[in-house]
């Protein structure tokens, strides 16, 4: 069926396109004209794939959430899910600065809004059952779980921020450093 | 001088509408027409104080600078500083929703994105300040007050997008719990 696979090919080189372009414009250059320009194609054929500016956003978001969920280890302890949140190498730098431009809209939208508040209570679980098992080996101080993966989140986006900003001031050993030193500090005396 | 007086009356509308509509629909939705519609008054009047997109931008990152330092207390401790930032009040969960939207564009625009970082390096260098009086104090463990600056800055940014998503999750008095917890771990034991 050559025709089939024609247009899942056309597909896949359209959603490609859309990465690059909100990679690189942010979700505010993420336009159809912008995404047709970046095929070499017109806008009809970006519109057949993906009919409203809304429909590109949406899928700019499902692309992000799976090439987050490619770049984060499925186990690992809580260390290991926070590393694999910072900015330090190329595919996570080009997922994070995604996400936060996404911010914009999502906070304007509020299907968006709602998907976003989904996936931070998501992540927020996650890091909670990591702090529970990092609280029993004794290397997180007793308190609400909860509260310390939502601290943890915090301070992890935190640093995405202001990496995305300012590269040469968050090097790779910084970042290591800076959480590290975090989390000697949450240590509880022995 | 009657003109003059109209001349500025009006800009001070059209302002107003600038803030408006980007605390409401973010730096996606900042468009002439969007602003127009606001004031209730035609485009022209708009492109009249504001010729393009990127001035009405600039513009709104104006009033959110000028909003953030009428908001922010010049002296007080680390603990007021890094309160004043988080959205528990109406005028700053505003203000913090114009700055994280303002993200978008500032990834995608070098201009935009130097003015950024220069605003977090202004804000780490004045944490920093507040930082060492707090180690003077016994307050804080000792360590590089610039690495910690940045790792509370980031923490409280973290909380701010976090809240912003999920107001009910982080009431006022979880978000200050927050704090004070996060700030009483990092307090060295004596």
């Amino acid at each position: 069926m050559p025709a089939r696979t024609d247009h899942e090919a056309r597909r896949r080189d359209v959603s490609a396109a859309v990465w690059k372009v909100v990679a690189a414009e942010g979700f505010g250059g993420l336009t159809l004209r912008a995404v047709a320009a970046a095929l070499g194609g017109s806008t009809g054929m970006v519109t057949h794939y993906f009919p409203s500016k809304q429909a590109l956003i949406k899928h700019a978001l499902e692309l992000a959430e799976e090439r987050t969920r490619t770049s984060i280890p499925e186990s690992g302890d809580l260390r290991t899910a926070l590393i694999a949140v910072l900015p330090i190498a190329a595919g996570t730098t080009e997922i994070s600065r995604v996400w936060v431009s996404s911010w914009d809209p999502a906070l304007a939208e509020p299907e968006l809004g709602a998907l976003e508040k989904a996936r931070y209570r998501r992540w927020r679980t996650k890091l909670e059952k990591l702090v529970v098992v990092a609280q029993e080996a004794g290397e997180l101080p007793a308190g609400d779980p909860a509260d310390l993966a939502a601290s943890l989140a915090a301070f992890t986006h935190g640093l995405v921020v202001q990496t995305l900003f300012d590269p040469r001031a968050f090097p790779r050993k910084r970042l290591l450093n800076l959480l590290d030193t975090h989390l000697a500090y949450l240590r509880p005396a022995r």
